[in-house]
């Protein structure tokens, strides 16, 4: 008899075949003459209802049959007369792997807030709205590599140990072997970083672009998908110290191209999740968020509205609305007026595009009307801004300018700035936050319940 | 027009179409009537031949034609009479986008050492060897990738910033925000992490293998791909400080089972390199390492040997090969005795498992017999180890015992004791060093040149 995953044989399961299944008791209930399991295998999002009846599990067995048991079922799928579910399997011969302590196990079937379930990290993989969001976490990850894998990008693997902030602005954890406790020091009263590992400061990456770029310049097309981290002492439902981001990069490519880059990625990556993942976003239109299926049509089925940012300025002017923070040319635009402008005054996903310079970071394009440059912001409806990008500076005396204006020290960038000397080509890429994409598909209002193992303030747990 | 890729138009290009290119210079070559430029995008390890005749460039531009510069070429493709190439491009228009300053490019057309190349990383990619090296390195990539998703394995995430050694054994960077300069100390003079990120010590990981084992009780099948880190100060070319790592976990799985996944994870990856980059690997045999093509066949083509460590310690004995390091049972193989297992006494790759309990750590699954448990190495020709695996130890008392044993904190480890507390199954892993495939595959000998930006002792820039 044959091992069979419980969403292969919800899917494609006959009537009188036999299986074997193994999973997780997620419910038992004792009639009187026969016993229903629910049991989950993590391939589906529905359980599979398995029939016990006396013979096959003794009273001792049977009781040690628990929410959270292991076992593996031998036995005959039949029609199920329940409503909800074609098949159930009739058990033949049923063995427990691992029982449980019900009075200790934390995940007894009741309703469990994300809070709580935080706490348990290592459990609430088993719960339904969990399983479903890393199952999905999962099949758009792999929507990812092959949207680039399709097109000839290559995935590349920048460094996360760095020496240098990519942007200058990040806040930066230390990596250091060093001895905390007697960290050594020169003789002005500076860490003698000659006895570190790499012999100088080093930190963890903000991002992988620069060396992206590298790769750029040599393969013409190539990506990032790689955890990158921020010492940002926020402890909100919107940051993570660490997270996955995808950084595109391609050579050849103006603004326009990113901004059709960015547009087709989304849809493909939406469209790939509602293929592969129905019934956990039905599950998520249902119980998490009433906008997570119209919200993915959106996305599938329209082109994004594409606009200057001056223009986007003017708009909420006009609007009346009233801001928490303030609406200015020249200023950032925050996630209420980001969110404005896509969930209302356009009522679809937008780009944004032509910054102010002043609020953008050094390597971006300088526009020729000497106030904006070339970068674009993809907003969606509840999120606000899912991807960031620009036109790279990619003439060596406008990008020097920029670095001085900048502060930052042009020694620190001289690879960087050989790229310009050596073969420049215009070229463009953006940067999307895989959490915050996750976030949008599922609905899950706080980024620490779409990763499984969230770090943040005071929270290295597991 | 239509803008091609180089690899588009040299497997798929016919005489009298018509394209645009857009690449880097690799060489110019000035006849009397003609120049001929060899030009590069990064898609495929071959020039596109460009011919230039006077009408099209100037005296001026073909000046700056040089190696290193980036052009783009409108053209129309014509049989070439040269040898070793199908079709030419006939240029009818040629933009210049990058020139290079000959003097100062350190890339000229000469043979350069591997060991010159690292010093720039930033350029070395546009040779042929570094080039070939990351398009199979892509390749093996996105073959692991499809390897697992077909069989319904979920691609997780675990967490890079952790509080705990997973293997209580490896050498760890610190991870702080605290000013290195200035830490803040408690009354006994012990760092105050109170006032720290986390508010505990934080490191890289070593292994994603916990957490891993975490997710496959809850989805059956998954598997992590991710950077590990190792502050071990060995400045060989074997080592990295920063490394990436594929680790899958299954369910309901024993070494039997860990040693097939092993076996057909290999032949599969080393296939579908195969399959889509022969140009590269052809390059590799005739210039790296004459066994490339026949290591890779022979992956492919044969089963594993399958050895207990036991035994391979009485072939290794019986063999009166001297080795620097001793041969005995209860002792670590070191890499002398692999190589000599798998290219001398068996001639394929080798799969040994049961190792005694003694060298192996604590989560590996105690056979019967008291001295062994079920741990498994895969050994292969020129590399030696290279995956490690074994089945884990499921049941609770065991593996308490074993914590004890290995002088660790059970405490420590509470969430990982939880899954053998509350529905526990037989299941089992293994992990694989990345760059060891990929030096596997290109026959590279030196580590450091099948990582981008490879980090080392005293080794961090770019």
């Amino acid at each position: 008899m044959e091992h069979r995953k419980i969403l292969d044989i919800l899917r494609h399961g006959h009537p009188h075949e036999t299986a074997i299944v193994r999973g997780w008791i997620r419910t038992k209930r004792d009639l009187k003459n026969f016993s229903f399991i629910e049991l989950n295998d993590g391939s589906a999002l529905a359980n599979l209802q398995i029939v016990i009846n006396p013979q096959v599990a003794s009273p001792d067995l049977l009781k040690q049959l628990n929410t959270g048991a292991s076992i593996e079922v031998q036995g005959t799928l039949v029609d199920s007369p329940a409503k909800g579910q074609r098949l159930e399997l009739q058990a033949q011969q049923i063995h427990l792997y691992g029982g449980v302590d019900s009075e200790t196990y934390p995940l007894q079937k009741k309703r469990h807030s994300f809070e709580f379930l935080r706490t348990i990290a290592h459990l609430r993989s088993r719960t339904n709205t969990l399983s479903a969001v890393f199952r999905v976490r999962n099949s758009a990850a792999n929507a990812i590599h092959q949207f680039f894998q399709e097109r000839g990008f290559l995935w590349i693997h920048t460094p996360i140990l760095t020496s240098s902030d990519c942007e200058g602005a990040g806040e930066l954890f230390n990596v250091t072997q060093l001895d905390l406790a007697n960290i050594p020091k020169t003789e002005r009263q500076s860490v003698d970083y000659q006895h570190d590992f790499f012999g100088k400061p080093a930190y963890l990456t903000v991002s992988g672009q620069l060396e992206a770029e590298v790769m750029a310049m040599a393969f013409s097309n190539v990506y990032t998908f790689g955890p990158t981290f921020r010492a940002e002492n926020s402890n909100t439902s919107r940051h993570l110290a660490e997270f996955w981001m995808i950084e595109p990069e391609m050579a050849f490519c103006d603004l326009q191209g990113d901004m059709d880059l960015a547009q087709d990625f989304l849809k493909s990556i939406v469209q790939a999740v509602l293929n592969t993942c129905p019934e956990d976003l039905d599950f998520f239109n249902q119980r998490i968020d009433k906008t997570v299926l119209s919200r993915a049509e959106a996305i599938v089925n329209q082109d994004f509205e594409r606009l200057t940012y001056s223009e986007a300025i003017a708009q909420l002017e006009r609007s009346n609305q009233s801001f928490e923070f303030p609406v200015e040319w020249g200023l950032d635009l925050q996630s209420e007026h980001e969110r404005y402008l896509t969930e209302q005054l356009i009522g679809k996903p937008v780009i944004l595009y032509d910054y102010p310079i002043g609020i953008k970071a050094f390597y971006m394009r300088a526009n020729d009307d000497g106030r904006t440059v070339a970068a674009m912001d993809v907003l969606v409806p509840q999120i606000g801004e899912i991807i960031g990008g620009s036109q790279r500076e990619e003439r060596l005396d406008l990008l020097q300018q920029r670095l001085q204006a900048s502060g930052l020290n042009e020694q620190d960038y001289w690879w960087y700035l050989d790229l310009r000397r050596y073969g420049t080509v215009p070229h463009a890429g953006f940067g999307l936050g895989f959490e915050r994409l996750v976030q949008f598909i599922t609905g899950m209002s706080n980024i620490r319940d779409v990763i499984p193992f969230p770090r943040a303030p005071m929270s290295i747990e597991f």
